[in-house]
């Protein structure tokens, strides 16, 4: 995702530290605290926007959902969104997927989503997709016993490449979707990406996975 | 497939002893022997009218080939296809998958095709796809250390619950195509059902997996 570069973006997110947590290394393995109380925590990977995050706040009050995202210029959308949402179970925080072993003890998270991550398509770039073996590690590492790892996706080669990599890697499969759409899953809260990807009439694939 | 029955199937596939091996459970532990030399042997499990199985032992010599096909009026299509290939590297056989276990040794087989099968979509039929449990079960016991199995399919729902049984069984899963025609892999060989599907712009599914 692009955006334009916005040079109020830093002085915006220290003004919602309500919202966007200023030091999130500083909660790890405390993550409770930041909502005062003892619910699941998910944590959505390249949160864009907010839709997905604030979507699913609303539909699941009972539990509470971080948003990560690590371009400003684009956090900044999210916050505005969280606001709008007036829901009290969303955390935002800019930070980067490689640092998550800093913010995050082991097994503090409940299930982790990955939605229409970047599908760094030249072989070189594998070690950047958030389906890389290394990613992998930290999150089942980060996830409590039998936590999930939700990938929602409309690029064939990154999803052909995360069901491989999956496998190799011992996770095992729950469910797998190859016209998510198609099943009409009133759970299913879409991506700003999902609603004008689909609209085209793109099939969207998902993965359930857990760590065993 | 449906076909018509033909009623003089039962002697068309005895006078045909040479292609359509009569006595299977007999060459248990022995396969080498129906073909005179010590070639890997390759299975595919409902060979239908036998072009894959043809196309297949043309373009690799050096394997030999084994077609089972549990329906008589569809296998005497095949042994037409085999007679007019000329080709020495296959046989044929008209049994079910269910009796893999008494047909070959555990070990036997170097890699199994699973083409098109049918889905079999309703639940309470799970049981009779041919990535069931149980079929996997036979077919880890049948391949050598390290075989494969290749499964291609268009149906969406039938590649769905393969790859989650799959994982579920612990194969791992060695590659994944969702549209293997865009490919272009010039080594794949059609079956019937593919060529007509395909050229209907379906996308075809393929996987292959090992058994560890």
């Amino acid at each position: 995702m692009r955006a334009r570069h916005k040079p109020w973006a830093d002085d915006y997110l220290k003004e919602n530290a309500d919202i966007v947590d200023q030091t999130p290394t500083d909660r790890k393995g405390n993550w409770s605290s930041a909502f005062s109380n003892s619910q699941p925590i998910h944590l959505e990977i390249g949160t864009g926007k907010g839709q997905f995050v604030c979507g699913m706040a609303k539909q699941f009050p009972e539990t509470n959902f971080i948003g990560m995202e690590v371009v400003k210029s684009i956090i900044v959308s999210a916050v505005e969104k969280v606001n709008e949402t007036d829901c009290e179970n969303i955390r935002l925080i800019n930070e980067n997927a490689e640092d998550l072993l800093e913010i995050f003890k082991p097994g503090e998270i409940d299930t982790i989503y990955l939605n229409f991550s970047d599908p760094w398509p030249k072989n070189r770039h594998e070690k950047r997709r958030l389906t890389y073996r290394t990613f992998l590690e930290s999150y089942k590492t980060i996830l409590k016993e039998n936590g999930k790892l939700v990938l929602k996706t409309d690029n064939q080669g990154l999803f052909e490449y995360s069901l491989v990599s999956f496998s190799q890697f011992g996770c095992r499969l729950e469910e797998v979707s190859l016209d998510l759409h198609a099943m009409e899953d009133p759970t299913n809260i879409m991506t700003e990406y999902e609603e004008k990807f689909s609209a085209k009439g793109q099939p969207i694939y998902r993965a359930v996975v857990t760590f065993t």
